[in-house]
């Protein structure tokens, strides 16, 4: 599987059709786990990284989800294709940045990688379409369970599986619900969001996770503590909230529309005007008018069009992908360019 | 004819056929005459006011061009069909709001008509697409003998016809040509022209004349002496000026295809998809909006669109327009949504 293949595609979990899809976009549950008995990647020197990197990535390929996926050593891979990775939710910023020997291994519907030598040894990572905690949990499981059987986790009966971070130490696992919440943003409710689920230790992140901004309406709202409690009471705690959230969100959905149709659909035209016609268009312009159309699309105010095209295009709009896609670098003018033709090639405008 | 029908056609003058269509607008020639022996309207009492206003409108209605055309006492119609008349460029705001006796008289086709007791007994006035300043000249000296031929008007073999501001003493005559300059304002050029023109004694106003802005990038070009020159030397001069004013915006037009086409086919596209998707639009950005697409036409940017449809627009998106086409006051708010979904049907778009 070439990376430029990826350019045009997106992961399964994208397709827009899980429950909730209307506002839940994905759901993802990360495992941080470390080999015992090895120094812990930010601890470990050029020859240890490197040789707990290629132990792991032996036995990762060889596991049964992975067999047939992408294996990719991210030293050897170029800075393009590794951002091109980034913009896909595969790996991580800073997996991408680091130095030395560091790898991902992904399936070919992308709901299943694992990071090799980012903070932790491993990262193992579950993604699915809409709000299926139960069925993610259950695959990240199954793959741990698979990797386990073929490499000696550190584990500790007190404390748990061990990390590099005090912060994931226990049972190692974030999990994350990505939610398009453009009403609570519109009617500025999200700083209440904010302080509702910091009591309840929840930390609500922006589109690519600690230290990014929320841009096209998206937040990801996941668990702060691993320690000290179960991987079904983390679960629990998720599974309780966020339809609260998604209940809040539609409400206030369904209060604009009420109040005034009109300056809601008047929004979401235009958005999609934008999007239609423009002949260059920022990254951030991109999200904003994105956000209005998806918003639109499933509150049935702009017909014939599908969830799953203006998800796909949050992903394939990125600047990574449209210079996989170009086939070369894209300085800013060009890329916005670029961006607007590609958008209005997908939208079938003229 | 029914003022009704009004709201959804235009004047002769707006088909866009005219030379130099794609700048000029149209050419105006308004004529200022006063009864000999009779108070001027702004000397008269509402007696003389009303005597003047009948006698004039009687020989008015029964001249040629104005038999088989509109004649409206201004004093009876609603200010709704007042607000229209202006809207039309038919009457000025002054007569719209005067007090007392006055009235207008116009051909079915609106290029000639005649104001009658506005600052003077009459105003003639002849109007053409494109620039036309022969033709107009030629049609409002004939409108003029024809009238003259039945009413007496106040000369002074030393200063001309006498009217009733000085400024407008000598010829009675000013000649406007209506330009659409959005390059030279995208330049930030105009400036430059108004000094250039205020130089040698031509004014520069907006879209309905003295004292209103320049919406939508329309400039009027105008003589503002009328007294030591006769006619031809005052449509000599603007023969000479408008012709470089055309120049400079076509050149500046194609300077800014030359320099950064994909800046203006974004403007421009984007305008176009403002009107094709908003669901409210206010007069301003309609007019900006127009503006923007009128230049992509010109410059052939968008295809499929013709001059006249987007010219017609100006006119019949404006307030007064819209309530009579909807037969009713429309508040604010009503009036930018009915609005959006005129042109949305004018476009056709969904």
């Amino acid at each position: 599987m070439e990376l430029h293949s990826l350019s045009s595609t997106t992961g399964e979990w994208l397709r827009g059709e899980g429950p909730e899809s209307d506002i839940v976009i994905s759901t993802r549950i990360r495992l941080a786990r470390n080999l015992r008995g090895r120094p812990f990647p930010p601890r470990a020197g050029p020859e240890a990284r490197g040789l707990a990197e290629a132990f792991v990535r032996e036995r990762v390929r060889g596991a049964a989800p992975f067999a047939e996926g992408v294996c990719l050593e991210l030293a050897r891979s170029s800075e393009l294709d590794r951002k091109l990775l980034v913009e896909r939710h595969l790996i991580s910023r800073e997996l991408a940045n680091a130095e030395g020997q560091r790898s991902v291994a992904f399936t070919r519907d992308e709901s299943t990688s694992v990071m090799i030598n980012e903070e932790d040894h491993l990262r193992i990572q579950v993604i699915r379409s809409g709000m299926q905690l139960a069925a993610c949990w259950e695959a990240a499981d199954r793959v741990e369970h698979t990797l386990g059987s073929r490499l000696d986790f550190a584990f500790d009966d007190a404390f748990g599986y061990l990390t590099s971070c005090p912060t994931n130490v226990g049972t190692g696992m974030r999990v994350s619900v990505m939610l398009h919440l453009p009403a609570l943003v519109l009617t500025k409710q999200m700083e209440r969001v904010f302080e509702a689920m910091s009591k309840i230790s929840l930390a609500v992140r922006g589109l690519f996770g600690e230290g990014t901004s929320a841009s096209g309406d998206f937040y990801q709202i996941s668990n702060q503590v691993t320690l000290g409690f179960d991987e079904a009471q983390l679960l629990g705690r998720l599974n309780d909230v966020i339809p609260k959230v998604i209940e809040h969100e539609r409400h206030t959905r369904d209060a604009l529309l009420a109040d005034n149709r009109v300056k809601l659909e008047d929004r979401v035209w235009r958005a999609l005007g934008v999007l239609r016609t423009a002949r260059r268009i920022s990254s951030e312009e991109t999200m904003e008018t994105l956000s209005s159309v998806r918003l639109g699309v499933n509150l049935g105010l702009l017909p014939g069009l599908s969830i799953s095209t203006i998800n796909t295009l949050f992903i394939l709009t990125q600047p990574a992908h449209l210079q996989k896609l170009e086939g070369r670098p894209l300085a800013t003018p060009e890329r916005n360019e670029r961006r607007a033709r590609f958008i209005r090639e997908q939208l079938g405008a003229p």
